[in-house]
């Protein structure tokens, strides 16, 4: 018999896939003109030249049988090291190969850092506005998540609320930053407090709290940002990262698990994460894309047009008189809903301007709707007015 | 804390990785022609030209965002689709796209396939000699895996056994064939008889037991080898493919899931494997590997040095005087022991002769060993010697 649990699963879409469905159907029905679609976070540039030269010359200058060849287990050693030397360079870390564990994305790199620190009975915390998939992560490999409320007026760290929430079975904490749907990112006022915080409860608890930084959007900071390397404020830490933003290749599956040298048993974990891919099935992301992309590590798309949107957006919608955190990086934003109901607010936006724009109440935190603005900037210009119309509506 | 159930998993090794990394440290101090390495199975001959032909052209005439960009949750419909066409034109069946889910290999098809048809507290059989990552698959997602008893005559099934194993309990039943270790595949008859039991052991147990069919090897069968496929003989079945051997690209990952649409609840399967994969942080295969296979779905690499290296290996093995039985595909071949303990015989083939075979007892089939034999047609040469004297040393 087929599993109960996940048939019953695929009856129930998400928020943002409704919107992006609707988007979909609209361009069918009214062309593509007649919808404005911020609803999802595929990257809008090309991938570096760089990138497409390097898997040039290694599919025409390799030894097929050793391009395309099994990884080892832990990944091969090249793309390895050559993570620990760029990260050390850029955060001032002492990483070795030993401490890195390349995955398939940053969805392959949080499920395996959670198995290796949490299991049946044990809670994760993390902080609304909050990525709605950290749900599967976490509850699909036993721990419970829980959600500190949003701090509405900055997007940083509700402190009261997450001390409340602290308890021994809590065994880490998940955070992401910059931030996925605000766009903010924790300052370092933010992080030393969260850390010295852990520091003192995984004293109170006799036990490790671990914290895993959620860091795809690390390299889309904007100008004059405040963003530290969070992990290396805190020994018992674990980053995952992506290079799906920052080199424009989510659909090639790549990012990684570093772990942070001083962390309690840090030569454990990378091998542990070995260990939890054969139970998953996920194994070694795909040989070609570790080699290209180790080529051009320290390289990243042209990131720019993000920050010219967000410049031109955020102060557009404040214009208007939307209240709006100006965002830090990333490429999203989420102001207020001039209305309480931002569903009512993102579907009136959707079907009467083909405005496609997502509630925040999937990322637990209602009252919000986010813009993802990796789009061409002439599609923001275009958007405005509409943005205008359905705050003069509402408000 | 980390998770003692991994960290103590990282202390155990495997056997064949013991073999192999005791190859390695070998061929470092003696030098490269001071070992036969037959322990492992990493394709020794090249992709087809067409797929680098297709990778190449990929990369030189796609828009990079859109070839780079986020596979949808279920894989890209153009690779769904392309598959179903080529089963449905090889093997007489019905596949539409929605039967086919996209996977990172067969170790990944596995992990979802099973994850659909059974949970804690349910049994999944398979048949020894078998794979010993089936493991960590089945134990990972919650069911116990139960091992028939090899036919160590013909490494066909073992029916006597299997009937006494079966139970309310067993819900899906993995089989491997062509099979790794021991080369052989499974007859008409053999899969006929098969279906016959499970058909009546449903209508007794009043549920479905689904049919797991593992078939990474089904493109390397030797000529005159009855070679069914095998789904098409059962309705509720799941077919686990890879394209790591037939277009040696192991590294990069992909193979699928096909369920068979005359199965029970077919249309809810490959919806249900989307959902696994968010859990598992799994999600797509990489999107420039998965178009550049749709462009060379029907062929393979040249696979005959297989078949070559079977024939001469298989009749110098019998001359010498041990006994095995002929594959009719894959790259291993799976003889007798000359003496019971299959281990002493490979550690000594290994330590004074450098000669890396691997003992049967992790396929739970002791007094036998695997050969690998996809290497060059000369290794085989000059190996034959050497098994030679083993023979006359343990005979």
């Amino acid at each position: 018999m087929i599993s109960e649990f996940y048939k019953d699963m695929t009856g129930k879409t998400s928020v943002i896939r409704d919107f992006f469905d609707y988007s979909m159907k609209r361009a069918a029905e009214l062309g593509p003109d007649s919808v404005f679609n911020f609803s999802i976070g595929n990257p809008s540039v090309p991938a570096p030249a760089e990138f497409t030269e390097a898997m040039e010359n290694l599919l025409k200058n390799s030894d097929p049988v050793a391009l395309h060849g099994y990884s080892p287990t832990l990944g091969l050693m090249s793309f390895r090291e050559t993570v620990a030397e760029s990260l050390n360079k850029r955060f001032g870390m002492n990483y070795t190969s030993a401490h890195i564990f390349p995955t398939t994305g940053a969805a392959g790199a949080l499920a395996h850092a959670i198995r290796c620190v949490a299991g049946e009975g044990d809670e994760i915390i993390t902080f609304a506005p909050y990525f709605p998939e950290y749900i599967p992560y976490v509850t699909g490999c036993g721990p419970e998540l829980k959600i500190v409320p949003a701090d509405t007026d900055s997007f940083q760290i509700n402190f009261e609320k997450f001390t409340e929430m602290m308890n021994e079975k809590v065994m880490a904490v998940l955070l992401n930053s910059p931030n996925n749907p605000s766009g903010i990112v924790y300052t370092t006022e933010t992080v030393k407090k969260l850390a010295d915080i852990l520091r003192e409860k995984e004293k109170e608890y006799g036990h490790e709290i671990f914290l895993i930084s959620d860091e795809p959007y690390r390299e889309i900071v904007f100008e004059g940002t405040d963003s530290p390397y969070i992990t290396s404020f805190y020994d018992n830490s674990i980053s995952c990262y992506s290079f799906s933003k920052s080199l424009s290749i989510p659909g090639e599956r790549l990012g990684y698990v570093a772990v942070n040298p001083k962390a309690k048993d840090a030569e454990y974990i990378v091998p542990m994460c070995g260990q939890i891919s054969r139970f998953t099935g996920h194994n070694c992301p795909p040989s070609i894309i570790m080699l290209a992309t180790k080529e051009v590590l320290d390289l990243t798309s042209d990131l720019s047009i993000y920050e010219t949107n967000a410049k031109l957006l955020y102060s557009a919608l404040t214009d208007i008189g939307y209240s709006c955190v100006k965002p830090g990086g990333t490429f999203y934003m989420f102001p207020k809903s001039p209305v309480p109901d931002a569903n009512l607010f993102c579907w009136t936006a959707a079907k009467e301007l083909g405005l496609i724009i997502v509630p925040g109440d999937s990322f637990e935190c209602p009252g919000h709707f986010r813009i993802s603005y990796c789009v061409p900037t002439k599609q923001i210009e275009k958007a405005i007015p509409l943005f205008e119309k359905m705050y003069k509506r509402f408000a």
